[in-house]
């Protein structure tokens, strides 16, 4: 006998949703930010996430700003440049990810550093009013960092930075939340990844769930 | 003042591990599953998953026998595809996602189903002995349960079953727990995706941590 289940993709999508918003608690986030949280929190599937989840004043108002205005969306890993949904993206926005270029493996080795930090440097020409979104590299969100102590760095419009995991990744979050180079939205802690990062994009994107 | 942080790929890779054995509860793993948990945590940044993932008699052996003889691995997803780490796969191992198959939008609408679904359909001809990896959508997972019922439908070696979310994760997951088509591996719940269903891929792929 078959197995039978919800087929509908909207309806899925919908009853999701549906579920987060009765079981989150949402109130501390603005209309603003309140989509781009239950996305991130259905991403993870993990109602609890939004305790974590941390905008800057405005981050969600400029994150959107530069995508209608047509800004690069630049995305540390492949995980999170490929599951951007692209008929979301208001301007056809460019989805860069530099981390298999050529060049970076032997500038990860100059720099003494990984390649997914490496790999920051070739965004300096698509930088400026960019969407950054870091969902995987702890070193990348520190080199960005680095990056962006020098005054003559272009600046992105709005910075993503949830990479994950248990070295680095708290600290540069913390030290992103500290610094507040631009507008932001970090997940503070372990917890993050591609798939929240990706979540956060397809939300700001476009306000259809 | 530059931020300082460890900047060595391997030394970071390391300490993640020692973090999680030093704080998850691994007891009741085999030799042979627990450097998958390990890795799956890890991906998730979160200890306290193990108590969700569940291995089946003898997956982490036919995934790993798979691999070693050269199957391919299916994935619902590009953001699990584009996740493998090819220098990892013993035989360089083709990875394979039909979701963007000119066919699939057509076939989906036929079978009023999902595209991740329908897309399953294009995975007949590699099928037999492969690693099947559904890290997404549930729809994906119950399609494979009901292709899996025909006798005469390939069989896989081994299935890691871990869709995320609301709606249909945690019943399509039950219900190939309780099926065993063939050798699995889930994370029960709601908790699961894309980041932790490659990282079970990366961890059977090689020992190499």
């Amino acid at each position: 006998m078959p197995y039978t289940y919800e087929t509908d993709g909207a309806a899925i999508y919908l009853q999701s949703f549906a579920t987060i918003r009765a079981e989150a608690d949402l109130d501390r986030f603005t209309a603003e930010e309140e989509p781009i949280a239950v996305r991130m929190i259905h991403a993870a599937g993990m109602v609890g996430l939004e305790e974590f989840i941390h905008f800057s004043p405005g981050f969600a108002t400029a994150a959107r700003a530069a995508l209608e205005a047509g800004a690069p969306i630049l995305c540390d890993a492949y995980m999170v440049s490929e599951g951007v949904t692209r008929p979301r993206l208001p301007t056809g926005n460019e989805v860069i990810c530099t981390l298999r270029d050529p060049r970076v493996p032997q500038m990860a080795r100059e720099m003494g550093n990984t390649r997914s930090a490496a790999a920051l440097e070739l965004w300096r020409p698509h930088l400026d009013g960019a969407l950054v979104a870091i969902g995987n590299a702890p070193t990348a969100l520190f080199h960005l960092l680095n990056m962006l102590e020098d005054p003559d760095c272009p600046r992105p419009a709005a910075i993503i930075g949830c990479p994950v995991g248990f070295v680095g990744a708290m600290e540069s979050k913390d030290a992103l939340w500290a610094a507040q180079p631009v507008p932001n939205c970090i997940v503070k802690g372990r917890l993050g990844g591609s798939a929240i990062t990706v979540a956060a994009i397809n939300a700001i994107a476009s306000r259809k769930e």
